[in-house]
């Protein structure tokens, strides 16, 4: 999953939510423990503190604070939000089969996938009980809802893996799984237990969601090198693993009979040769299709930034706009 | 995880709950689907349509119904139970690597554990669902909890395994996490759901924690051929995987220098060669630890049926007693 790049918006809005954070990281380390399994903090705390950027917490404090909210539930919630991130991220890496997370060897290579597995569900358990101490059914709902999303599009995404006939709309389903459902879920319960009106929590869910979204589909362009197209060291590790991308499902869409043909070879038989990236690269940029992911990227962006007008002005409204242009700027 | 005999007071209260029974099964049908992703119905009904005993949303059904609960939440809460139960079993046999589950291949086999993994989180997310739309956080709090010791337990489990200095302690609290937390869930939100005196739904708690702790002591002695010892086909299994169940974890405190040399060979080191079963049943003979682990699993079973006595005089009160005594009548 995408890690944003050192320096931005998201470092004013932890230096403005620096005692909020401080007491979520109290918080995680708090909850994360076992009495009787030391295993479960050991791998935990492996992931926990290799140092994401804590985004997503930070979404919920940041909506809550936005929307004046005054009490320390939010800090909860944003420690839900990562405790599900992290569950999430420790079964994607089995799942995945990934040996590498955060820079760092992944729990599943370091201990075994088992661990990683009822780790995974002790975080999920764990997230449950914190959310439930907040008492508010509204949140319990809005996060039980986002978690069926993200563990549906898990599986959308295991099983449209190398199939060409993935369309644009289960693309959508995949990364709003993925990625935007948390999002969106992160910054909807920071209003909800502020208690504002009902179109400013529309409001939250709709920037949460357009900012993950934006989020996911900048991070799938840059995999092929961004809206240049330039072949980079990191570049083409989706192509590797035949992830029908928006930029492929694009090219793909508008391929003729011959190009069609090394699509199926290299997504569905996996039959990939020296060249093909380059040649993948090169059918993408006659079909325009880089400049069409990026363009549908910056209109989620903007979508994004327009959901804000409806909430409270203050500067984390500005930070959170900031943040919304930020994560399109590797491609814009 | 174990499986009752046929024939029994469990086939009583299926016959007494069959209405509300047949409402749970199309809920569920119901709410394993998912309209994107059709993985996940084949993989869920591959393993709920094998038939288990569905005694967990039966224990829900039976005390709720029991305690004069007259709406149809319990419905939703058995359904619950029932699919963090099936979402538990997709996580153990990807841990467990098992290839077979009630009488056919497992799903990671079929499939593989990828979607073990991801369909046992959706089934999670869809269990929260659906007991948030039961509007009792008091419910919440409960299956949070039961969630939590369920996932430490496994956890508990894997590191507890081959480790001779495991105590009868550390046993129970794996046992609870196994069967007992998510028994005496079932049982207890049944009473909350009715809105019975605190004494009542602690009495239907109690009532699932020693019916689960029983049954499952009853099951790892029947592991080893029951009290009495004898070697049938399936004994040994527990042995071969070297758990610390009961009836060794007793063995192994009376062992003498020598028989501790033995249980470091085969449990620790896990060197076990022909006729290691044979000492290993001997070792226990010699020092009652079957008589010891059943006269526990009694003990148990008592406890469960004296917590019933709390509970309105009721047939459905009748068949929970019976079904107390009937879970160690195979080792009694």
């Amino acid at each position: 999953m995408a890690q944003l790049p050192k320096e931005g918006p998201q470092d004013r809005l932890a230096s403005w939510l620096a005692d909020d954070m401080a007491a979520v990281n109290a918080l995680i380390r708090d909850r994360m423990a076992s009495e009787h399994a030391p295993r479960i903090p050991e791998v935990t705390a492996h992931l926990i503190e290799a140092g994401g950027k804590r985004l997503r917490p930070m979404l919920t404090l940041a909506a809550a604070r936005l929307c004046g909210y005054a009490g320390a539930d939010h800090q909860k919630l944003a420690a839900t939000v990562e405790f599900i991130h992290t569950a999430t991220l420790l079964h994607d890496d089995v799942v995945d089969e990934s040996a590498r997370r955060r820079g760092r060897p992944t729990a599943n290579l370091l201990w075994d996938n088992k661990s990683s597995v009822l780790v995974g569900d002790y975080l999920f358990a764990r997230s449950f009980q914190l959310m439930v101490e907040t008492g508010s059914l509204r949140v319990l709902d809005i996060l039980a809802n986002a978690s069926a999303v993200i563990a549906e599009g898990e599986v959308l995404q295991l099983t449209a893996a190398q199939d060409l006939a993935t369309t644009e709309d289960t693309y959508l389903k995949v990364i709003r799984g993925k990625t935007a459902a948390l999002f969106s879920a992160a910054t909807e319960v920071g209003g909800v237990i502020a208690g504002v009106p009902e179109e400013q929590v529309q409001a939250l869910h709709t920037y949460g969601d357009a900012l993950g979204i934006a989020f996911q589909i900048a991070d799938d362009l840059l995999d092929y090198g961004g809206s240049s197209a330039s072949i980079g060291k990191n570049t083409g590790d989706d192509f590797r693993e035949r992830k029908l991308t928006l930029p492929v499902i694009k090219a793909v869409a508008k391929a003729d009979a011959e190009e069609r043909t090394f699509w199926l070879r290299v997504i569905e038989k996996g039959d990939q040769r020296e060249g093909d990236l380059q040649q993948a690269l090169a059918l993408m940029a006659r079909h325009g299709a880089m400049e069409a992911a990026r363009d549908q990227a910056l209109d989620w962006s903007a979508k994004a930034r327009t959901a804000l007008k409806a909430l409270p002005d203050h500067p984390l409204r500005g930070m959170l706009s900031e943040l919304a242009a930020y994560v399109v700027s590797r491609i814009s």
